[in-house]
């Protein structure tokens, strides 16, 4: 993007509106999430966009200038509730446990030590990308004593990236950024890792922010590949955590990408995460309730937080320097699955 | 499809044609593998078709009684060499470990004792869906110390599958059946599951067969979720193994489904792996080196048969009774991945 090649910002933010597919509508939005345009004409999905990125990109860029200047007609009020997820599916997502010092204090909470590797080393998991929830739709759970938590986290979107991408390679492919909810079931987590295969039913669907942005849209937040801002979340209204995304990320967006291509490409498309966020100074709260659980466990031998319950509601946002939200909010309630949750 | 509904026969074999797009071009491929039809008019790709099924599969299936009756024009012979994975990509893969006498027998060899719960809780890893290699496409390695081999399989597609399906409901979901090896990089899952997120750098892409089929396409040989027939894998030529695919399935696919959906659904397309057959008779060899190399273990205290080498070559088939090929075959070449290898 244009950072790196120190001149042109290259700044637009992209949604994808409900439209009764499966991919939704892409949309430019303004930079104060106030207004959307079609990118109708550019391209019909997002998913189409990055399949022709180096393309595609300039003619978005050029649509976001337009709609800044007021340029542009057809603009509609943006509506967040009307937002799938910027990618409603995609081809791969795979989730980093980037913020290591998280790692470590969970496992010291149940007396793990943890391998002097995973500072060096880093842990992906790969997980469903057929079904990304959108922003503000609600998030079924078939039960409440699976242990519901949030994960409050960043993702990347690539281009393709060939295999045995080096780590200064990788960072020309951070084509867009997000905001996510890697929804866990803790309670599944222990027997699930016994099998050895790594997680599956206690990862769940994953929730993603109204809009994808460019990483010029961060300015100068964007530095070494890691985003420098707080990540906000509250439960129920309450502020829960506040920790910066540049702090503490032991691996920036760059490893990750280079440590997933060590024997395999990636296609465009594809979605690389941060973990959650956490910060050594605990001052700032934390992005998921199992950390928060950790705490107390080490303070007072006891976890006294619960995990979610059903109608219980999770706001994930960031904003810039300037106090203005940059990808808009993730903000959900979850509710009892029923029997059968409706497919498509 | 029919066979569940008792009544009309729905055969079809779909394959997806290189067209210098990302999802290629769908056609109907002829019951003898020699002729295709493009399936333009119908739907533009196997994931649109899968995206729409039941309005779509109708049309497929007359399309395929035209080409058998030689009632069609356009028709031109099938090149397995131009074809791509009948899904190139998809949205979500998840392989399962379903003959069970496999992973009891591979943690013998290593003095492992295997949990009895492995006998009623299937294990799952998620794979990569955003580059599935096609069937006769060499195959890039970083090196051959990464103990390269293959795993024989099956896997199903299935439309939109609701959360908490039921092993009863999951079998009406299952789509089409393929062929798979499901490459595998022994050397790097020690170090990689002992860091407990499960697989990722030790499973790379996933290859194809030619041909993605209706159950029906299989006749008699279609029973109780399980592909009753034996897979055949060449290493170089040479006989391999033929285990018996319906035979010591612990799990069967509607089981693996009503797995993977206990906390998601689906998306049209998902991709649904058997894991390597294998058959307590031994006599009928193995899907994967890792488990002829246990067998030796067991047997003589050591390991003989080493994993495949730059210029291997893979070939991997089924035949119905008749002796005819139901997929088309996996015939590939393992080579090195050289410092870059061409995305997209």
């Amino acid at each position: 993007m244009g950072r790196l090649r120190g001149q042109l910002e290259e700044q637009v933010k992209l949604a994808t509106l409900r439209n009764g597919t499966r991919d939704g509508q892409l949309v430019v939005v303004s930079r104060d999430l106030k207004r959307a345009i079609p990118a109708s004409s550019i391209a019909p999905t997002l998913q189409a966009a990055l399949d022709d990125w180096s393309r595609i990109a300039p003619q978005l860029l050029e649509l976001s200038a337009r709609l800044a200047a007021g340029d542009v007609s057809g603009a509609l009020p943006f509506d967040p509730h009307a937002a799938l997820a910027p990618l409603p599916r995609s081809h791969h997502w795979v989730d980093g446990s980037a913020y290591v010092n998280h790692v470590e204090l969970v496992r010291r909470a149940r007396n793990a030590d943890m391998p002097p590797s995973f500072w060096t080393d880093p842990l992906v998991y790969q997980g469903g990308s057929d079904d990304f929830i959108p922003p503000t739709a609600d998030v079924p759970v078939p039960g409440e004593e699976y242990g519901i938590d949030l994960e409050g986290e960043l993702a990347v979107i690539t281009d393709d990236v060939p295999m045995l991408t080096t780590v200064e390679e990788a960072a020309g492919h951070v084509k867009l950024i997000m905001l996510v909810n890697d929804w866990s079931l803790r309670n599944l987590i222990p027997a699930e890792l016994a099998k050895g295969f790594g997680f599956y039913q206690s990862k769940p669907a994953t929730s993603f922010g109204p809009c994808a942005i460019t990483p010029d849209e961060l300015g100068e937040a964007w530095q070494g590949c890691k985003v420098h801002l707080p990540l906000v979340s509250h439960i129920n209204g309450t502020l829960f955590g506040q920790p910066n995304a540049g702090v503490d990320m032991t691996f920036d967006f760059a490893q990750l990408i280079a440590h997933v291509t060590r024997t395999r490409r990636l296609g465009a498309g594809a979605v690389i995460g941060s973990g959650t966020v956490s910060n050594y100074d605990r001052t700032s709260g934390s992005s998921c309730l199992a950390e928060n659980r950790a705490l107390e466990q080490i303070a007072h031998g006891k976890a006294t937080t619960p995990f979610l319950r059903f109608g219980d509601r999770v706001r994930i946002e960031m904003f810039g320097h300037d106090g203005a939200s940059l990808f808009g909010a993730i903000d959900q309630r979850v509710i009892a699955a029923l029997a059968r949750s409706t497919g498509g």
